[in-house]
C-alpha cells in the first residue's frame, strides 16, 4: 500500500510511530527521541512485481528447512524455503491440544525432569506443569563450523529454560531450567570443534540466590552467563558478569563466546538503562574458564560452579560499544564479530584474532575494534552471505542495509570508501534477520529473511491482533529483492535456514525409542508386550489399560473401570506406514494424545465421571476413521 | 512424485494403503475390502506447471478470508486466499501460550461459564479448565442465505461443545457445552431468514442421562440433535433420533435441517456399524419441532426440552441412502441436498421441495431422491459453484470429481447422459472440500479447496508427524487446475471461504468491550480508572495490581507483595495504534498474557515464590521493547 493510499484510510506510518515517539519524549531520553524522530519519514515496502523465485509449484520440494522460533507461542516451527510454507509445529514450552504435549506422561516427564527442585516443588504444590514459554532463538548443533543435523536448541525467556529438539524425530527430548540466572534470552551453540557447549544469557539481573533475602537493592543483583553441555543438557558452568546480557554468539575456533550488554548502567528504570553513551560486549575466554573450574576458582551455587567474571576478571573482557548494543553475530570468515548498535546508527566490528592480545592485556579493549560503520537508524541484527557482505536490519528505518565488511574496516582505518552497497525498505520494524546457512562456514548467499514485527495494512485485516510479517529476500544478485511476504502468528523472533540435505528425519518411530522408556519398563513389569497385548492391569485403584491400534481399529472395543480409579491409557501404534498417525481422545475427560506410527504414548487421568465415555481416534487414518472408537464404561462408586 | 520415483524410494501408494486393507480384511467387511482394493492403483497428483494464480505478490492483498478448522489442535485459523497464507490463529478450545487463552481470567470465564454444572464441578474439583478440543467445522452466521460477517460457530467433538467467535474482534466469546448429547460433530448455522439456530450433531450414542445407571446396554443409548440459539448460545431444543449423527446442513427456506447417519445399525463395533447396505439421512422439520416445543410435547432433561424424533415421529423423516453416508451439503440453488456415500461410490440427490409431501406422507422417503450418480470410490463431501456444477472428494480414489447436478437428475430419470465433467488427482485421501462462498446463495465458482489427510512425499520430510495437505484448485475454467499445495498442522478438518468485503474486523478494541466486563466492574468497585490509574488494592491476602501501558513502559516500575498472596494483575493497554499489542509476562511464574491496543486483560496467580521477579512485555512494541519491564518483589512469609 502506498503512503497515499494509507493517508486515504486515515492511517500512515507517521501515525503508527506517533505514540512511541511521544512516550520516549516523556521518558526524557533525548538520544532516542532524536532517532525515532527521523523514523517518521519512511517509505513503504515496494512490491516485487512479477518475481516468482519464492514459488514452489505443487509437487516440487523446498530446498531449505527453516527452523523458526515462535516467541511467546512457545513452540518451534519448521518452514519450507523458499516457499515459506509452515510444515510443522513442534511443541516445546507450550501446551499442544493436537499432540497432547503437556498432557502425555512422556511430555510431562520432559517438561518436569530438568527443572530445579524449587520449581518442581512449586509446580507440584499447585498440580501444574508450565504451559507457556517465550522461545526466541532456535539454533542447530554444529560440528566443525557447520550444522550437523543432530539437535536444535532453543531458549525460554519466560521461565528461564533451555530445551533441545531431536532432529531425527523432530521432538523435544530435554528441557533444563537454568539455576541462578533469570529469564534466558540469547542462546548459541558452540560452532567448533562441535556442540559441545550451548551458551545461554540470563537477561535480567536478580539476587543470587533469589530467595527474598535481597529485594529492592538492585546494586546486589547479578546477571549470569551459562554454558550447558549439549549432550547431557546439564549446566557445565556459569559466569557472573557486570550489566545484563542480551544476545550472544561464539567463534569458529572454540576459544570465545560473546554477549552484548544493553544495560551497563545496571538500572531498573527505562531512563536509567539508557543513561550511558556506551555499553559493552562481554568476551568469555573458554579455556581460561575451564581452567578456573578445574582449579576450583568458583562458588558452587545451587549445584553449579559459578565463576566471577565481573570487570577485572581473567575470564572476561569488556569491550565498550555505543549505547544499547543488541545483535551479536560472528561472520563466516571466522575473524569478525559484528555488534549492532540499536540506539546508535552504527555497528561495531571486532577482530576476533586480536582477542588473545586483549586477554594478555597487550592491547586495550577498544583496540579490538576494527570498524564502526554508520548504517542507518536502529541497527538490530546482522547476517552474512559468506562472500564478504553483511546484511543489517534497521529497526527504526524499517530497512535492510547490505554493506561490505572489508570496506567498513578500510574506512575505519582512514580510507575514503563507502561500505554501504544497497538498502531496501522492508515492512515495519524488522528485528532478527538470517541468511541461508549464514551462521556457519557454509553460508551460501542465496536467501535472506527479515523478521518484521508489524504487519498492519500488509494483509487483509484480521482484527486487533495482527500477524508478524516475514519477508523473504533474494540476495543472489547485487541488489536485494523481496520476493515473498509471510504472515505468521506471534512471534517468530529468530530463525535459521538450513540446507535440506543436512536434515534427515526418520519417517516412523523405532519401537525402542527412549521417549517412552518409562511406559516400556512398566509394561515389562506388567508382563505386557506393548505392540501385541491388550490388557488391563489393576493395582489398587490404579488401572493401566494397554491397547494397540491398526487403522481403523483399537485392539479393545471397551473396558470397564470404577469411578475414582486412576486410569493410565498406554497406546501403541502398530501401523508401519509413513504418515499413519493415530491418536486417542477420551471424550468429555479433556484427554487427547497423538500416537505416531510405531510409537507408544500414555496418559493418566482420574475416572470420576460415571457412565459411558467413547474414546476415538482423532488423527484421520482411514475411510473408516470415524468408526475407530470404543467405550470406557465407568461404574458409579 | 511419480510412482516410479516412489518405487525407487521403496515406498508407494500401494504400500501406503497396504496396512489399511489388511485390517479391513481382518474386520471381515467384504464391502469395504472391495473398495480399498481398488484404491491401490491410484495415480499421483500432477504438477501445476507454471501456474501463478495463487501467487499474491508482496504488498498485494488476498481476496478471500478462509476460516479454517484445526481439528484436534482446538483453534480456529484465518487463511488468506488465494495465497493460502495463515494470517491468524484464534484460540478456542486449546491453551494458547501467546495470548494467554486458558490463563487470563477473561478466557477462563468463557471456557467455564457455558459448561454444564456437572462438568464445572468436575473441573473445579481438579483445579482444571479444558485445554483441548477437536474443532471440525467452522461456519459463519447467515442472513438471507448468505454470510453476514457477525459470528463464526465451531464444534468440539472431544468435549461436546459449541463455540462462537465474534468477527469484529476475531475472538471467541461464548462456549456452550451441549447436555444430553455426546461428542458434537456436524455443525451448521441456519441460512434463512437468519442465524438463528445453530444445529449440532451429537455423534455418539450414549445413555440419557449418562450417569452410570446404564452401561453396557447399547440398545438403550441415544444420539441427540441440538438446536442452539446463535444469539444467546443457549440450547433451544433437542431431538432424540435413531442411529448416530454425522454431518448436517440446512435449507435456504428456514424449514428443514438434515443429518447423515452412518451407523443405522446402532452397533458399537466396526463390523456391526457396516452391516447394513443402507443407512439414512434424517430430515428435521423445524416448524413441527417448534410447535411440539410450544405444545409441551417433550421431556425436559438437564434443563432442555428433548423431543422424540425416532422413527415414526412427526418431527423427522428417515430417507434411506447407501451404506455410511458422510457429507451433507445443500446446493446454492436452494433445491438440492447432496449426500455423499463414503462406502458407496454414489452420491444421493434429494429434492428439498418434495419434503413437504414427505412429511404429509404423500410420498415415500425414497421418492424424495431425484438422483444417485456413481462418481468414484469413497465420496466424502460435495461443494458447489453456484452454476449447476458440484465437486465431490473421492477419499479412496484420491480425486476430486466435478459433475453436473441436472444431468445426474436426468440420468436418474432415465436419460442417457453422463453427469461427470472432470476428474483430477489430488493428494492422498481428501476429506472435506469447499468452494468460495459455496455454502451460500452467492457461490461464485472461483476456488475449490481439497483438504487432504496425508502429505507423505509431498513436502520435505519433517519426521514421523507429517502435515496435512490442502490443495487450492482453480475452478474458473472448464477443467479443474491445482495451483497450490498448502501444508498445515493437524488437522484442518473443514473450512469456509468468504469474500473479503463481508468481513470487517475492528483494528483496535473499544474500551467498553464486554470481554473484560468483570475486570471493569471490579475496577469501578475499587475506585480505579483502568486506563489512567496505577494502584494496588489489598483485600486480605488478595492483591489487585492495576497498571496501564504505553510503549515502551508499564505505568508501574515495581510492586511488592507477600509470599502466599493471591495476586491479580489487571493491565490496560493505552496505545491507540493499529497492531500495537502489548503483553505481560511474570517470569518464572508461568504467567504470560496478551493485551491488545485499548484492551484490558487480567490474570490471577499465587505469589508463593519469594524474591525478585521481573515482569516484561513479550509482544514486540518499540525499539526499547526489551527495556519495557518492571519488578515484582515478593517478601518471604
Amino acid at each position: 500500500m502506498t503512503d497515499e493510499k494509507l493517508d486515504k484510510k486515515g492511517i500512515s506510518r507517521r501515525d503508527m510511530l506517533g505514540s512511541s515517539v511521544k512516550v520516549v519524549a516523556l521518558t526524557g531520553s533525548g538520544a532516542l527521541a532524536g532517532l525515532t524522530g527521523a523514523s517518521l519519514l519512511l517509505p513503504t515496502t515496494a512490491k516485487a512485481a512479477g518475481s516468482d523465485k519464492a514459488v514452489v509449484a505443487p509437487g516440487d520440494l523446498d530446498e531449505y528447512y527453516g527452523f523458526w522460533s515462535s516467541g511467546q507461542a512457545g513452540e518451534m516451527r519448521i518452514i519450507g524455503l523458499p516457499s515459506m510454507r509452515e510444515l510443522m509445529r513442534i511443541p516445546v514450552f507450550n501446551r499442544c491440544s493436537a499432540t497432547g504435549w503437556g498432557q502425555t506422561n512422556e511430555s510431562i516427564k520432559i517438561l518436569r525432569d530438568g527443572l530445579t527442585d524449587d520449581t518442581r516443588k512449586y509446580l507440584d504444590k499447585h498440580g501444574k506443569v508450565w504451559l507457556n514459554g517465550d522461545l526466541h532463538h532456535p539454533h542447530m548443533s554444529f560440528t566443525d563450523g557447520t550444522y550437523d543435523g543432530r539437535y536444535l536448541f532453543v531458549n525460554d525467556k519466560a521461565n528461564t529454560r533451555v530445551a533441545r529438539i531431536r532432529c531425527d524425530v523432530m521432538r523435544c527430548d530435554k528441557i533444563t531450567e537454568i539455576p541462578n540466572a533469570a529469564d534466558i534470552h540469547g542462546l548459541r551453540p558452540q560452532k567448533y570443534p562441535r556442540t559441545g557447549y550451548v551458551f545461554a544469557n540470563g537477561e535480567h539481573r536478580v539476587p543470587i540466590p533469589n530467595d527474598g533475602s535481597i529485594l529492592d537493592e538492585p546494586e546486589k543483583y547479578h546477571a549470569i552467563f551459562t554454558a550447558l553441555d549439549g549432550d547431557s543438557m546439564k549446566v557445565a558452568w556459569q559466569v557472573m558478569v557486570d550489566g545484563n546480557l542480551d544476545n550472544c554468539d561464539t567463534d569458529y575456533q572454540g576459544l570465545y563466546a560473546f554477549s552484548t550488554c544493553y544495560n551497563s548502567e545496571e538500572a531498573v528504570t527505562l531512563a536509567g538503562m539508557m543513561a550511558n553513551e556506551r555499553d559493552w560486549v562481554v568476551i568469555f575466554n573458554l579455556k581460561a574458564i575451564e581452567a578456573g573450574v578445574k582449579a576450583g576458582d568458583f562458588q558452587e551455587i545451587n549445584g553449579v560452579p559459578v565463576l566471577d567474571g565481573r570487570k577485572g576478571s581473567k575470564y572476561t573482557r569488556y569491550i565498550p560499544v555505543p549505547n544499547s548494543p543488541h545483535g551479536c553475530n560472528t561472520a563466516p570468515d571466522g575473524k569478525h564479530l559484528v555488534i549492532s548498535g540499536k540506539l546508535s546508527p552504527t555497528v561495531t566490528i571486532i577482530d576476533i584474532h586480536r582477542l588473545a592480545d586483549l586477554f594478555q592485556d597487550k592491547i586495550k579493549p577498544r583496540d579490538a575494534v576494527v570498524g564502526e560503520p554508520e548504517l542507518g537508524l536502529g541497527p538490530l541484527h546482522t547476517a552474512f552471505d559468506g562472500k564478504g557482505t553483511a546484511y543489517t536490519t534497521l529497526f527504526l528505518d524499517s530497512q535492510v542495509v547490505s554493506w561490505n565488511i572489508q570496506k567498513a574496516i578500510d574506512a575505519y582505518a582512514g580510507k575514503d570508501v563507502d561500505p554501504i552497497i544497497d538498502k531496501i525498505d522492508v515492512h515495519y520494524q524488522p528485528g532478527h534477520n538470517h541468511t541461508s546457512m549464514g551462521e556457519t562456514k557454509e553460508a551460501d548467499g542465496k536467501w535472506l529473511i527479515s523478521l518484521n514485527k508489524f504487519s498492519k495494512d500488509r494483509f487483509i485485516n484480521v482484527g486487533p491482533l495482527k500477524p508478524e510479517n516475514e519477508q523473504l529476500i533474494d540476495i543472489s544478485g547485487k541488489k536485494m529483492k523481496i520476493v515473498h511476504d509471510g504472515p505468521t502468528f506471534a512471534e517468530p523472533h529468530d530463525c535459521i535456514i538450513v540446507r535440506a540435505d543436512i536434515v534427515n528425519p526418520d519417517s516412523v518411530w523405532k519401537k525402542d525409542d527412549p521417549m517412552w522408556a518409562e511406559a516400556a519398563a512398566q509394561a515389562k513389569k506388567d508382563g505386557v508386550n506393548l505392540y501385541a497385548d491388550s490388557k488391563i492391569i489393576r493395582d489398587g485403584n490404579k488401572v493401566r489399560v494397554y491397547m494397540w491400534s491398526v487403522a481403523p481399529t483399537f485392539s479393545m472395543e471397551k473396558f470397564t473401570v470404577k469411578q475414582g480409579d486412576e486410569v493410565t491409557l498406554i497406546i501403541s501404534n502398530n501401523d508401519l506406514v509413513d504418515d499413519l498417525t493415530h491418536g486417542i481422545t477420551m471424550a468429555n475427560y479433556g484427554v487427547a494424545i497423538e500416537v505416531g506410527p510405531q510409537a507408544t504414548a500414555s496418559v493418566t487421568f482420574t475416572a470420576d465421571r460415571p457412565g459411558v465415555h467413547w474414546f476415538y481416534c482423532q488423527w484421520f487414518c482411514h475411510a473408516l476413521h470415524m468408526e475407530m472408537r470404543g467405550r470406557m464404561l465407568v461404574e458409579p462408586a
